[in-house]
C-alpha cells in the first residue's frame, strides 16, 4: 500500500528521532546502513524530506541531517505525503458532473479506505514512535556487537 | 494510496456488477468507454481479473466478460489484492531478528494503517456498490443522452 520511498522515509525519520543526540547531524551513510537502503536511494529520498523542511542539514563529506523540528511535531502522514501521494478522494475521479463531490458507493468506500489508513498516521508522531518498547529499526544483535567492541 | 491498476479493476468490476443482465458479456470496448480508461490498459487489467477468476469471458471480437461470481461474493479487498499488493506487515522489513513478528513502533503503526484501509474494503462486497444511491461509474448525462436517442 505504502512505496518503498514512503517506507524508507519513515525508517529515516524514525533513525533520526531516536539520534541520541538531536542537534547532532547524522550522516547518509549511517542511515542507509541502519535503514537497509541504498545509499543512493536513500539520499534522494532525504533530498525530498530536507526540500519540505522536515529535515535540516548538509549534503557531501561531512554532512549528515537532523529533524528539522521536535519529533513530537512531526506526524508519520506529513512525512508520507512529503514523498508521495496520499489523498483522500474529493470528488468523482471520473469528472463525472452527476456525481461530483458526493462520489459514488464505489468511490466513497476507496475514499473511507484511504481516510482511515490516513487517520493512523495523522495520529502518530515520530516521538510516540520512541517512546519505549523495541525501539525502532534498532538491531539489538548490531547493538550488543558494537558495545561489546566498545568496552574492549 | 491505491495504484492506477487497482482503481481501474475496482472501476472495471463494479461496471460488470451494474451490468442490466448478468450472464451478458459486457465488451473490453464498452467496458473502457464507460470506465474512462484506455482499452489496451483495461484489457490487460481483465485479463488479471480473469486469471484471478473474478471475472469471466473471452477476448477478441464478440468477446467480453461478466462477473465469476454474484455480486454479493466478490469484496472490494479481493479485487484490489488481485491486481496489486496490498498486504498486512506480518514480520520486520529489515529482517531484524530481534523484531521479527513483534514489529518495532514503526511497522506496528505502517501496519495499522493497512489494517485500517483493508478491513474498510474487506467489509464491502460489490453488491453493496449497487444497492441504491447514485450508481457506481454511471454517468446520469450520458444515460439521459441515450434514453432520449432511443425514445425516438
Amino acid at each position: 500500500m505504502f512505496s518503498h520511498t514512503m517506507e524508507y522515509a519513515l525508517r529515516a525519520m524514525a533513525l533520526l528521532a531516536y539520534a541520541q543526540d538531536a542537534e547532532q547531524l547524522t550522516s547518509t551513510i549511517e542511515l542507509a546502513e541502519k535503514a537497509k537502503v541504498p545509499n543512493n536511494y536513500l539520499a534522494k529520498v532525504l533530498q525530498q524530506l530536507s526540500s519540505s523542511k522536515l529535515i535540516t542539514g548538509r549534503r557531501g563529506v561531512g554532512g549528515g541531517y537532523r529533524l528539522a523540528r521536535p519529533a513530537a511535531e512531526i506526524k508519520l502522514l506529513e512525512i508520507v505525503r512529503s514523498v508521495g501521494t496520499l489523498e483522500r478522494i474529493t470528488t468523482c475521479p471520473l469528472g463525472l458532473a452527476n456525481h461530483g463531490s458526493t462520489l459514488c458507493p464505489l468511490h466513497r468506500t476507496v475514499d473511507l479506505a484511504a481516510k482511515a489508513a490516513m487517520d493512523i498516521l495523522d495520529d502518530a508522531t515520530l516521538a510516540d514512535l520512541i517512546s519505549g518498547g523495541v525501539k525502532p529499526l534498532c538491531d539489538e544483535a548490531m547493538t550488543l556487537t558494537v558495545s561489546a567492541r566498545g568496552s574492549r
